[in-house]
């Protein structure tokens, strides 16, 4: 019963994702799962995605079905300069207006084709439906579109992830902002928690949590992965002219009034996880390590057995690893075990044969901190351990100098799974095992 | 203008992908990608696919959209036995029946809950609309639901992957291939296909797709990546009593006929293609090579820099790869390079350096084949070289025979893209290399 009390419709946004290759499951549809994901953080509902080919009427029919819907929609991909790029004549047809050639666009597109013999048809980025306005782009050369169509208005946006996701925060976002009246800026912070399963981290946590949701603001919210620990998500709403803060508030007083209450909550988290926090947002396991390792100009090494390489490759595969990644070696028969790394125990899937892989991946490579996993992924038994059975070694300088008497440490593990989890669950707690034992030594020498 | 020789509408079928994790983008939905390559595969148009939350009326509006455009509608997800598992209830709602408790379905519920102590709201899952059908699971415990709707159908199946799949080979394809009058029968295989780009193979092979365009069937169909390869899929039809075979034809005749004509247009393209071609469909360049060195009773082992265990990471993936790897080094220091992996080469982005290193880690793990990567993958310089510089090295018994002289080869690349897509494109180069060499050496010796 509207006028009595009922809450007004959420403002919401649909998502129309435009190619053939996604109705033919030749490429997964992972911007509407990015767009999804940022609208939720943005404050804006989200109810229905759709995908649909590069077909005009089946595009229009899927924008006509939205909008009759939501009060707004994006639609993603078709604004290439190939003759299968049709987002914008469906866009003119859905409204019932023509195309005009944008002087501005154009003369972008002539300056970013300058000396290159293209043909004319790429002009026809330039044109953009009457009444509606152009996105300049700053990454690639498809502009992208803001058309109003009565109160509500549909986005277009390409279809390349990194262009899309750039033009989506930098003109998508603070128009809907603006157009929907959420006049909040909302920030979120992930904490990376490791070695704790999701329904720990909820016990932890849970307390806090519900003292939260009497208050509302900040939020929290978990994400669990297979291999990837869990992601505690912390959302701060600073309200423009509400009761939090003295009206009229600036959008950057705003912003610093959201970063400071993700700090404190941050904080928080961190006093009742402990070390189980690694790094923030993108920064994933391998990251801290390093952040953790260059701290003391000390670089690791890794022996592997069932990971075969996984370990090595993900330290790797962060920008700048040679700072303190030394390298490492794959032992995936015995005899490089017991031969390059100077395996003596009777066993090569024990806690010994861990410590001793560790410590010769060290001295092989003439490093300060050695690390090994060695285990049983499966199929089959191995040394009659079951499918799971994992020991991770390690080996660091007793009080943390360089030069002193070698500790060792070495952990058991059972790992559920498949043999693809069981790899990269135990990759995932061998990095995690050097990161608590670094975090561990305490500030960095003088 | 119908009956003046129109084609009738092809037989189309939308997917509506149910759950609210799909929309806040915290699970990706790859269902409807592969749902969207099987109805292809099978000859089924899909012209939209939509994703919507565990909410009823939004459910029954996203049906009733899907259902009014297409013969046949696949919903994937929200069957299980929660609360928000409301895929039952909103079918019934849409088609305007009650759900009724199916004895069968009960049953089988019970024999698998046998012994633990379930909620009696478990046993939802038993509940079916009335006159749907429902379709027993073998994997979980979700059974899926055909739902005639006049003269169209929707198909209900669970969310869960592996269930999903199972569910729709074994009773959704058929229905529809039934219901839509497709007789053919339709077999595809993918010829995988290393090193050689897009646009060169299309060049190969251009002829041949001409000359069936001609005749239809089979047909053929190129898919790349960037990292993977590119993919020749060749589809043949076998139709029930048409006019490639004496009618009625059975079924089983119909797969032997399809296969057939596989085998030969496989054939045809692999002599168009020559040792580009690695294995067919989920063959990937590691078991490819896993074949080629088993077939030898040899074991290769591999010296990288920076691809940092890339390499030895894919190889170790594949099950059993111990049969036929050894392992490796990392070398991410010019110290590992030069001391265990013996380098003397003076730079060690060379190819001297890479023949080194293959030579120096086939020696220190005792194998007869070696492989190394060295090269530069960004973000700077190393050595004077510009970014996607990379060499690979290889060792092998001279005339193939263990104990015989060791040959080295090498070969120097310049790789496209950022630091990962150098990295990725490094990796998949050195398997390409060792496969390319493994397979000149001719049939295995006596």
């Amino acid at each position: 019963m509207p006028g009595q009390g009922a809450l007004p419709a959420p403002f919401d946004c649909e998502i129309v994702a435009i190619g053939t290759e996604l109705l033919l499951g030749q490429v997964v549809d992972t911007n509407s799962a990015w767009l999804g994901d940022r609208l939720a953080a943005a404050g804006i509902a989200c109810y229905f995605q759709t995908k649909v080919g590069d077909n005009q009427p089946r595009i229009v029919a899927a924008l006509e079905v939205a909008l009759s819907r939501a009060c707004a929609v994006i639609c993603c991909g078709g604004l290439g300069p190939t003759p299968d790029d049709i987002t914008r004549e469906a866009i003119a047809e859905m409204m019932g207006v023509e195309l005009v050639r944008d002087p501005g666009l154009e003369e972008m597109l002539a300056r970013r084709f300058l000396g290159r013999d293209l043909p004319a048809s790429n002009y026809k980025q330039a044109d953009v439906p009457r009444g509606c306005s152009p996105v300049l782009p700053t990454m690639g050369t498809a502009p992208g579109l803001i058309c109003p169509v009565g109160e509500k208005v549909i986005y277009a946006v390409p279809g390349v992830p990194a262009e899309m996701r750039e033009m989506v925060e930098r003109a998508v976002v603070p128009d809907l902002r603006q157009r929907s009246g959420v006049t909040a800026t909302i920030r979120s912070r992930f904490l990376r928690v490791w070695g704790v399963p999701e329904s720990k981290v909820a016990e932890i946590v849970g307390p806090r949590v519900q003292a939260l949701e009497a208050v509302g603001n900040p939020t929290i919210a978990f994400l669990a992965s297979a291999t990837e620990g869990v992601r505690v998500r912390v959302t701060a709403r600073a309200v423009l002219g509400g009761p939090e803060v003295s009206s009229p508030m600036n959008p950057v007083a705003a912003e610093e009034l959201a970063g400071r209450m993700l700090d404190a909550e941050e904080a928080n988290l961190r006093a009742l996880l402990g070390d189980a926090v690694g790094g923030v947002d993108d920064e994933g396991l391998e990251v801290s390590l390093g952040r953790l390792l260059s701290l003391r100009g000390w670089h690791l090494a890794v022996a592997e057995s069932l990971t075969g390489g996984m370990v090595a490759s993900r330290l790797a595969s962060v920008p700048g690893a040679s700072h303190w990644f030394g390298g490492g070696v794959v032992a995936y028969t015995d005899a490089v075990k017991r031969g390059p790394l100077g395996v003596v125990a009777d066993l090569v899937v024990s806690e010994q044969a861990a410590k001793e892989m560790a410590v010769g991946v060290a001295r092989l490579t003439s490093v300060e901190v050695g690390l090994s996993v060695t285990g049983v992924a499966g199929p089959s038994l191995q040394e009659d351990q079951p499918v799971g059975t994992v020991f991770v070694g390690m080996c660091l300088p007793e009080d943390g100098q360089p030069g002193a008497t070698q500790v060792t440490v070495a952990a058991r593990l059972s790992l559920p799974g498949d043999r693809q989890l069981v790899r990269e669950r135990a990759a995932t707690s061998a990095l995690d095992l050097v990161r608590r034992q670094l975090g561990r030594l305490g500030p960095r020498p003088a």
